[in-house]
């Protein structure tokens, strides 16, 4: 079985409400609660050994990066966190200054993006440490930007640099929601996803919720520094790194020409923030175009949970 | 440490926002999302080994459980239920069969509820099945019932009979989010909570809230038959096990002298639906009038996780 196999079975199969705008298979779902204004909800559950390991972390980056991943979520819909509730399993024979400082951790960046803790369930279990958060979201008279609306002939843009995020950005990364909201406010975003899986993995899911296919022009990919220096211990070229490595929480978005232009050149943003890698075109797949000229089909490549 | 000393930890350390109108510290917290009407959120987490045991129930039952755990505390908000997210951490090597006899027993309730399962995390571990639920409700015009209401001279009702849970109630018990919604609409009801860690356990959840304190009467707890069957295991009395066993998912609440009557005689509810089995007093704790007329100390006695 493979997660997103079963998330489609899922789909299939959910009874829908007139209230929910958006269920399941984007970032959030959204939830028109009165008069037009939507509520946005993610959630998001870390387990030890699969998404954080405590010898290489302390627990406090793991609270930090519990609230990081889901604020990231809200910025791929363009709007604006508010509220979360958290549930945490922790494994017997906890002790209280272990439990605090997950929660330092999780404060750390919640305060400074005024989001509240306003509940939560505190268990305990024979188990490794596990946290879910689900945050809430406004659409501050914005529309939700889906990853459905991808079209032919659009670019796609991608913030910051990818790959290696092992080596640190995975715990680190600055969420991306002031650049979601400003894209969202200020230009016609067309489809947005963050990078969670890997590029090309979310790419992918971008791509086939659109019914489109896209080029992504190799010399273009901005390839981080750790993707550099992870490559060094595992052989693969930075550029594998940069297009399969989960967890870069950088926002990966499609528009027209002319707003992609408009959006490289504006000054609401932080200069070479932006790269342009590639397009939207009919034909389904991931397609790249090397330097060498030549166009070959990519496979999508990323994590899956659940799939052996 | 404790569960609930940790709570009290971060709740105090918590920064509030504006539009949180009621945030950790009660069975859901209520955001304000426009113009007055508020979104109420909660969230619960099971885990198997503590919540469930795999060998003595099916993944279905669990499914249900986790669904119906979260619409029991709509219902002790007299709040009604909308949508959910769900997050699974399924153990290695899950099958397909398994994974979807979970959310056939998740649906097997939410669709009865009208809820809508609108988003979830699905991941896969080197731990136990981990379930999280984080349902959101409407206030359909109503205020949330808080624990914090509950005024001395209060009589404190309670629905259907207590103890023994753990021989099957646990799992198959009906959320009470009519008999919620019914009273919040139609009574003036001061305080409220579910049953989950215990009655004497959650009984002070209310009085502490409320720096109150509570007599029962012995004579007035209602038994449950499976009480008396687990007393026979234990060597415990049915009455202690009415007492402080948990997840038995009423409700317990209180109101003035007036409006307890009038519950207790209204043809609103299935008759003998409620128990009065108390009252609320100004000395703080519980304390218990027994049949012979004498009155006694009651230790809070529930299910805490963290407690070693």
């Amino acid at each position: 079985m493979g997660e997103f196999s079963f998330i489609q079975w899922i789909r299939e199969r959910q009874k829908r409400r007139k209230d929910v705008i958006l269920g399941i298979g984007d970032d959030c779902a959204a939830i028109n609660v009165s008069s037009g204004r939507l509520c946005l909800i993610t959630t998001d559950m870390l387990v030890a050994g699969t998404h954080f390991d405590l010898k290489k972390c302390s627990v406090r980056d793991v609270g930090r990066k519990a609230i990081a991943c889901s604020i990231s979520d809200m910025a791929a819909m363009g709007c604006m966190a508010t509220v979360a509730v958290i549930s945490v399993c922790f494994p017997d024979h906890t002790t209280e200054k272990f439990a605090q400082e997950l929660y330092k951790g999780i404060w750390s960046i919640a305060d400074k993006y005024d989001i509240e803790i306003v509940g939560g369930d505190i268990i305990s279990g024979h188990s490794p440490l596990c946290i879910n958060v689900t945050m809430l979201g406004r659409d501050e008279g914005l529309k939700p930007v889906r990853r459905s609306g991808a079209r032919v002939g659009d670019k796609i843009l991608v913030t910051g640099t990818l790959g290696g995020s092992l080596l640190g950005k995975h715990l680190y990364f600055e969420p991306r929601i002031k650049e979601g909201i400003v894209l969202n406010r200020n230009f016609s975003i067309h489809a947005m996803i963050d990078i969670s899986d890997g590029l090309t993995a979310d790419l992918n899911h971008i791509l086939e919720e659109s019914q489109v296919g896209a080029i992504l022009y190799e010399d273009r990919i901005p390839i981080s520094q750790a993707a550099v220096e992870i490559s060094k211990k595992t052989g693969n070229p930075p550029l594998y790194h940069a297009l399969s490595d989960g967890e870069d929480y950088e926002l990966l978005f499609t528009l027209s020409k002319g707003q992609a232009k408009k959006v490289m050149e504006s000054p609401l943003f932080k200069k070479g923030i932006f790269s342009c890698i590639g397009e939207v075109v009919r034909c389904n797949g991931i397609q790249m175009r090397f330097s060498d000229g030549k166009i070959r089909r990519v496979k999508p490549h990323g994590y899956e949970h659940l799939k052996s």
